[in-house]
């Protein structure tokens, strides 16, 4: 429950909790009466917490979840509502085009951010959920998760999450999912590509989660940062100038203090020790 | 069996046999005594029907499957062999060239189709039809259906179907199949992400149609195009471009009459109406 | 054992070892008291002789494997030291950005060469030999073997494979690998989507590694060439031009040797005879 100094001073909206411990920071959406709905204050508190966080290397790992059993189920109603009336009102559709653009930015942020991205799914994973579960490292999951995209079926579209979860789980999955709006569980989570693990109840959830913490830590937290990023841009440059790019990359931990220490601690076959 | 006046006046050729039930469409491939080997006035009949429903809204889904139980062997020998005298003839091989070509227009105006696409696959799926099976947004298998890439085998390459193979099942395995023209069944095919759902006999297969149809209805007609449209062009544009584009399609479809039916149904805890 | 002249007069370092059957080519990984640790000698060994075979249309395949029971472990940790002295003497980090730049273009390579490449996976596929695995046509593994991605754990970067990692298992998989360094087995290898086949004993393996070899020759050989780089080129051109391409080497197969000895020996219903 204990937050550094300067993640306690970062003024967000009650709509998410944070905790820390060590180097592992866990941002609990905290919508319980509404199953964590997608409210634009939570969109917003999400991506401030990033952003805060972003050039903290003494943060690792961020571990996203949801309060009172599940994660989140999608866009908030009421939020909708508020913004017919001033759709209505301003005779123009663009509260709604702001609303949603602003989702798309939130998960473009999580996706791109330099920690190690955990996500503890349980309960309900729609929509927006669902789209968010996407952008995670790491994805593990209650078996009894209820995942779906149910927009099809409500008339609209999944349209701030459709690159992301093409993107996870291939165009192949994506088109019968968006268009059947299925709804399954985690095993099926699993066989899709959108988890990497499956938990048949609470107790091997959360030692899944400590193993994973266990893993992240073992990890050099610099390294970790520049692979992530290179992962990313695998998808979108051409292979040389990666190629070239990385291998300055690899001299620069080779020869800096991380790979020092790695190289040493393999050596005399004890774990490293990252500061 | 009953065909909208429209499509009933449709001039096909006999190698597809057309019947309509409402706002789904079925496609019947037609030359069970070839195990409906893919003839060239068959891909023009195919893209034909699909130019035709192109605009029209109330066909909702095609579904794409082969009479006398086998979906597609492949290309047609009489054809080729016909095309072999053309070529001599003509001293060139454009002949060859032209007729394969088509073969891929056809596959792509399948593929972009706005209606979902479903196909139901028995017997052959192998070469030009086992590129057809992968750009549907369903495709439900027998278990005992043959799937495979023979084209190596036979001296020639998969030249219109690679593409629309890698973006089905990735690099990985479309390398492997290829290379080797193996052989597959239904299990297989799941496994590799040829197809997503497996059944074991005809009542199954036909049950897992049934219920694939509900779940079309279900979605709204004007989102699911979008949907479908907007999953493809992830693969296509920018990120940016897409989220901002996205933002206004969604913004349309909450304003417009399936968003508020579809918001409606949900309050009210009822099926939405779609019209 | 015996080498066509050409190759036996091709002077490689001792770090491999190479032996021919006919069309099939055997490169064995020859350092087994570091379990194939991948040297600068070694990888230079091996892109020297795809490099020597590229135009050789006599050998269909490639058999990439490790001797003593590993593939390969990954880079040369006594390679690395010697880095560290030059850099040193140098005063740049130089020396390490061309020792892993020299990786990558070996690798790259490896992935577009024409032959038909088997990898065959046993004991450690760490890092370097996890990506270089990445890039075969067909990866049979002995379900014990060990993979892993373990360079965050030693304060480095999978620099030179994250592209080939990504394109292999997709990005999903691959950053939960690389940011976990999780090492795992020939089952999981397989679920991943880094390997085809998995066998559970030598038995088995060189089982496999015989059916394999017998499917290889029976494609064709120039058939199979133009289809390998097809399926490459569908990941970086556009679609139209591909489909008039491929069009166009389609037509050039049907009429030339491959596509009149294939079609013949099916039509008479035996083995077609690759010259």
């Amino acid at each position: 429950m204990t937050l550094s100094a300067s993640l306690a001073r970062l003024d967000v909206d009650d709509s998410i909790q944070l905790e820390q411990e060590g180097s592992i920071l866990t941002l609990w959406l905290n919508r319980p009466e509404s199953r964590n709905a997608m409210s634009l204050n939570m969109v917003n508190a999400i991506q401030q917490v990033f952003a805060h966080i972003s050039d903290d290397a003494s943060v690792r790992a961020v571990i996203l979840r949801g309060k009172g059993g599940h994660f989140c189920a999608g866009g908030d109603i009421k939020d909708m509502a508020a913004l017919r009336a001033e759709a209505a009102n301003a005779g123009s559709l663009q509260p709604y085009v702001d609303f949603n653009r602003r989702f798309g930015a939130m998960i473009e942020y999580v996706d791109q951010a330099p920690q190690t991205v955990v996500v503890v799914l349980e309960g309900a994973i729609l929509g927006g959920g669902f789209g968010l579960a996407c952008v995670s490292d790491i994805a593990i999951s209650r078996n009894d998760a209820q995942f779906g995209l149910p927009e099809t079926g409500l008339g609209i579209l999944p349209a701030q999450i459709a690159p992301f979860v093409v993107k996870r789980i291939g165009l192949t999955q994506a088109r019968r999912l968006a268009l059947l709006g299925l709804r399954f569980n985690g095993e099926a989570a699993l066989t899709y590509g959108v988890v990497h693990q499956v938990a048949q109840d609470d107790a091997e959830l959360e030692q899944q989660l400590a193993e994973t913490i266990q893993l992240i830590k073992r990890a050099a937290p610099l390294a970790s940062r520049a692979t992530k990023a290179l992962l990313h841009r695998t998808l979108n440059e051409p292979l040389t100038v990666l190629l070239d790019d990385a291998a300055q990359q690899f001299a620069q931990a080779v020869g800096g203090a991380e790979g020092q220490e790695g190289t040493m601690a393999f050596i005399q076959k004890r774990l490293p020790n990252w500061t």
